[in-house]
C-alpha cells in the first residue's frame, strides 16, 4: 500500500489567503492520491472556501485554529502568546506526528521561530537554515542560509552545507550537487573572517562536492548548485533578485512600449518572451524548507498563489519519500563523531 | 583664469587597455578645456596610439612606466615590488601633488591597497571605501563601501554614510540625498550585530539625511540614495547586479528570438528597448571613487571603454572643483572632535 504523506497547509497565512491556499490543497490531492492536507485556520472561512471545489473528501482535513498571527508582530511574542493560531496549531501537529510537514505563507518571522522552538531541531544541529529555490540560467540553486541565523559560525555553515547537499540532491534531484561558498573572490585567502574560517572546513568534507568560492556575479549563471552563505548575505541575495528581476523586466516592458513600431513589435515578441521568464521563475519549485528540524516546515512567499502551493505540499512528499531527515541525521551524526574522535 | 585639473590615467589597466584608454583621455581633452590628462605606462605603446588623433598638445602628457600590475597578483605584494608600474608611478604623482587625481581600469586589489599606501588616508579617516555609482529605476545610488575593507566597524560605517552623504551631493548632485543602512528588515531591532550597533549611531547623525534601513529589493527600485554597508555585502550586491542584469538581458534575447513571429517584433522592439536599458547602464556615470584619501582615486571597470574613461577623468575634475576632501576634512574632524567633546 502506497503511504500517505500528511501536510498540514496554513490556510490564513499570506496575501492570497485563504483563497489561493485552499485550491493550492485541492489540486494538490487531486493530482495525487498519496498526500492528504489538514487545512488548519478558522474553520468558517475554510470551508466557505472549500465549497467551491470537487475533491476526495478524505484526503482534505479541517482543524481550526482561531487566530492569525500578522506580518508586522514580533515573533517571538506572537509564537508564545497566540497558542491557537494557525501557525502554533499546525506546527504542533507536526512536533507531535500528527503530519509529516507544515506549509505557510504566513510571516517569515513567525515561521523561523516556531520551526525552532515547536517543531525542534534536529539534535546535533546547531541551527536550521532557510533555504530557498533560486532561478539560474541553467536550471536553479539552493541558497542556504536565508534565515535568522545573523551572526553564524564556522559551523554552521558546514552543516548548511551539508544540509543542502542533501536537499538538493535527493529533493531537487541534481546528482552529486556543487557546494560553493558566497565570497568576493574566487581564492581561497580571499574573503571575510567568518569566510576564511569557513573554507578550509569545508575543503576538508569528504561527504560533499565543495567547488571553493563563488562570487555573487557567478550565482544568476549558475556557477554551483548549493549556495552557502550566512544569513545576512543570504537574504541580500535573495532579495536583491526578487527586486532586480522586477525592475529589469519593468524596463523591457517600458521600453518596448515606447514607440508604436516598438508596441507592435512587442505584441509579437511578449508570448515567447513570457514563455522564457517564466523559465526564470521560481515559484514552480515550491517554498523554502527549514531545514535540521524534527519533521518539515515549509515558507512559500507571502504573495504565492495556488500553484506554488501545490508544489509546495508535493514537495514535502518527495521530503518523506526520500527521508531527507534520516539522511540528515545519519551525515551529520557521523561527521560530528568522526571530528570528536 | 580657469583651473586645471590634472588627472593621471592608467594606460595599461583593462581588458581594453591602451586603446580604449588612450581614446577616453583625448576625448576628454577635446570635450573640456580645463582638463590636463597625464598617460602613465608604456611610452612607445602609448605614443603609438596616441599619433591615431588630434586634441590640444599641452593638454596631454606622457609618463613612462615599464611594469603592468596583472589582475592576477597579490596585490600587495605587487605594489610594493613594481616600483616602475602604471599604478604606482601614477598614485606616486597625486601623493606628490603633481596630479589631482588617478584613473585606472587595473587591477581592483592593488588600486585598492595602492590608494592606503601611497596616496594615504586623510587624518581621521579609519577606512577609505570603494563606492561605485550603481544604476536604479528613477536614477542612480552610491554603494559604499565595495572595497577591501571586510569586518568593518561601525565606526567605519558611519564615516561611510558622511562621505558618501557629501559625494552624492556635491559630484553627482542629488541633493539632501537619503541614507540608508543594508539590512534585512525595515525595523529598527532587525539585523546583524554590526548593523544593530551602527543604525543609533547613524540616526543621531545631524548632518546625513539618515533614512534608516533598506532591504535589498528596494534598491533596485531606488530606495535610497546612499545605500551604506560593509564591504562584504557591498561587493555581493555589486556583483549580483552585474550577473543578474546580465543572465535577464541573454533571456529576454533569448525568448525573442525563439519563434519567427517572436524575431520579427524582436527587430521592431529592439532600438527602444536598447535605448531603455542603456539607461540602466553605470559605465556613463564614470568610475568608482576611493574616498578619504589625500587626493583622489578612481577605478574603472576592467571592462571600461572610452566613454566610462572619459566621463571617470570629468568626474575627477567635479570632485576638485567641488573641494570634495576639504568638505569631507570638515565633517569628519568637526564630527569627531564633537564626539570626543
Amino acid at each position: 500500500m502506497q503511504e500517505i504523506t500528511t501536510v498540514v497547509l496554513d490556510a490564513m497565512g499570506g496575501d492570497h489567503a485563504p483563497g489561493e491556499m485552499v485550491k493550492g490543497a485541492i489540486d494538490a490531492v487531486n493530482m495525487r492520491d498519496d498526500i492528504k492536507v489538514i487545512l488548519v485556520g478558522q474553520e468558517d472561512v475554510i470551508k466557505e472556501e472549500i465549497g467551491k471545489y470537487q475533491y476526495p473528501e478524505d484526503k482534505i482535513g479541517i482543524v481550526h485554529a482561531e487566530e492569525v498571527i500578522e506580518t508586522a508582530e514580533p515573533p517571538v511574542n506572537a509564537i508564545r502568546k497566540k497558542k491557537n493560531s494557525s501557525i502554533v496549531v499546525g506546527m504542533n501537529m507536526v512536533k507531535n506526528k500528527e503530519a509529516d510537514a507544515f506549509v505557510s505563507a504566513g510571516s517569515s518571522g513567525a515561521i523561523l521561530v516556531g520551526g525552532q522552538v515547536i517543531v525542534g531541531r534536529i539534535r546535533g544541529i546547531e541551527r536550521p537554515p532557510l533555504a530557498p529555490i533560486i532561478p539560474t540560467e541553467s536550471g536553479v540553486s539552493l541558497l542556504i542560509d536565508c534565515g535568522a541565523n545573523v551572526d553564524a559560525r564556522p559551523s554552521h555553515l558546514v552543516q548548511f552545507a551539508k544540509m543542502g547537499s542533501i536537499y538538493m540532491e535527493h529533493v531537487v534531484g541534481i546528482k552529486n550537487p556543487r557546494v560553493a561558498i558566497v565570497n568576493i573572490g574566487a581564492e581561497e585567502d580571499k574573503g571575510n573572517a567568518l569566510v576564511k574560517e569557513t573554507f578550509p572546513l569545508l575543503k576538508a568534507c569528504t561527504d560533499i562536492n565543495f567547488v571553493g568560492s563563488i562570487e555573487a556575479r557567478e550565482i544568476p549563471h549558475g556557477g554551483a548548485d548549493v549556495i552557502v552563505c550566512e544569513a545576512f548575505v543570504g537574504n541580500v541575495i535573495l532579495k536583491l533578485y526578487e527586486g532586480l528581476s522586477s525592475t529589469l523586466i519593468s524596463l523591457v516592458k517600458q521600453g518596448m512600449m515606447s514607440s508604436v513600431t516598438s508596441k507592435i513589435g512587442a505584441a509579437m515578441a511578449l508570448p515567447a518572451l513570457k514563455k522564457t521568464l517564466k523559465e526564470f521563475d521560481a515559484s514552480k519549485y515550491g517554498g523554502a524548507p527549514l531545514l535540521g528540524l524534527n519533521g518539515l516546515v515549509v515558507k512559500t512567499h507571502g504573495s504565492a498563489k495556488a500553484m506554488e502551493v501545490t508544489n509546495s505540499i508535493i514537495q514535502c512528499v518527495t521530503f518523506k519519500n526520500e527521508d531527507i531527515n534520516g539522511k540528515i541525521k545519519k551525515n551529520i551524526i557521523v561527521s560530528e563523531e568522526k571530528t570528536e574522535a
